[in-house]
């Protein structure tokens, strides 16, 4: 998905959410338990019930690789069942030497139909650049996350006078790809951050994880780091699809779904 | 597999080599491919011919990832077929926020039989203990990588006075875990931070990559990386497990391998 056709979604639909897919077998409503496969069928009437909603679907790799070969197929039903008409992330935080970034490159913007996959900058250039090389296809790239962690390495001051990490990671990617092929993830309980993020980088879009369960803001982070095309996904995993573990769990996944886009469609105005 | 295990396989057969299986299926002998898995036949032959040569697998994961469900079936198969006399390591560079990470854990260390999954540390704590909390299982965390990006940021000095973003990075993840289930992963291309290394964590087991196809020297490395309980694992894939493209490509890769852990054995005098 292009840069315009994603704009044109969010812009068409009035929502700029993300719904993450964060489908953990434990917690999925337990009559869903007899089907043949349960985390599929429970992402596809989460899917039906939020499509309106929203514009992007984020798949969190690990909820699917700890059940294994059943999970890979879960994940794989799932990002085939998503229709193109909404951007489809893999969360998969991915990075590695030239040569095996290039393999995860293909399995989850070539092999598999995802638009975007989350990418862990700490290798550097090598590692980022073959998300880079797919025509439509994007890399979102670490930036500061929305986890007590961030502070351990991401918030630490560089001496080289460029800030501080995540700072430094921000600016030198926008050097190895575009706004047409790059985002950042920023996390939603960084509010104080996004007017900082925002003259650093005023055209790249930003997933933003966090909300919800995390605890960040919405109309803090909205009214920061929306810009003149809009350039903010925002994303809810747990609040969303585990809205109600009951036989009614779709319905309140939809519901959860729409408060946050009539929200979102205020903060568009 | 605790370190005395690790360190006993080590001393009897006198070898300290991880034979890397990167096994890109457009790269294995062409006739394996009539085989009905021929990733994991290639495999099987290789495991089989360099098992008295090294101590440890790593499953470089992006290689089956890269062809979705079939892959992630030869990935399955391959660990199940290592035996537990050798050291099993998930080379996957996860991490995630704290719940995410843990998922990652059960993926690698509990659903699949792997000693040890390779952890990128960008998003600091909470990303990287969820895979300490396995007994006689390891998370070796990237410090200081063989590629050309560890000079993006793996190398830039920190202004608090804590070195460089790796020397940082490996101080505080010892803070996290022990010498039990913590290892760093540093580049063979970087011999020259060896000494320094070795100075900031006398006691870890450091996973070294990047000697063979990547240019690291392993007589360099050996000379200034091992320790008191050898404290080193030196892996190599390419070299080994493509050393011949014909119907003697075990034969072949079982002769590196042994080239490799004569050459071991010597440095380990």
């Amino acid at each position: 998905m292009t840069l315009e056709q994603l704009v044109e979604q969010i812009k068409s639909k009035r929502t700029y959410l993300c719904v993450g897919l964060d489908s953990d077998i434990q917690k999925i409503p337990k009559h869903l338990m007899d089907d043949e496969d349960p985390v599929f069928a429970f992402n596809k009437a989460i899917i039906d019930a939020t499509l309106p909603y929203c514009v992007a679907y984020k798949i969190n790799t690990a909820f699917y690789e700890s059940r294994g070969l059943n999970g890979w197929a879960s994940l794989e039903k799932t990002i085939r069942y998503i229709p193109a008409t909404h951007f489809r992330i893999a969360d998969a935080k991915r990075g590695d030497i030239g040569n095996t970034s290039s393999q995860y490159a293909i399995a989850f913007l070539q092999h598999l139909p995802f638009d975007a996959i989350t990418v862990a900058p700490y290798m550097g250039e090598d590692s980022v650049k073959p998300f880079l090389q797919f025509e439509g296809k994007w890399a979102i790239v670490l930036g500061l996350t929305s986890n007590p962690g961030a502070r351990d390495f991401e918030l630490n001051e560089l001496a080289d006078g460029n800030g501080r990490l995540y700072e430094k990671v921000i600016r030198t990617v926008t050097g190895w790809g575009t706004i047409h092929n790059t985002m950042f993830v920023v996390g939603a309980t960084r509010a104080e951050e996004f007017t900082n993020l925002r003259r650093i980088v005023p055209h790249h879009f930003f997933l933003v994880p966090g909300v919800g369960a995390q605890g960040g803001s919405l109309k803090d982070i909205s009214e920061k780091a929306i810009n003149e095309h809009v350039g903010i996904l925002v994303n809810s995993s747990r609040d969303i699809i585990f809205a109600s573990s009951g036989t009614d769990f779709s319905i309140a996944a939809g519901e959860k779904a729409q408060s946050y886009a009539v929200e979102m469609a205020d903060y568009l105005k």
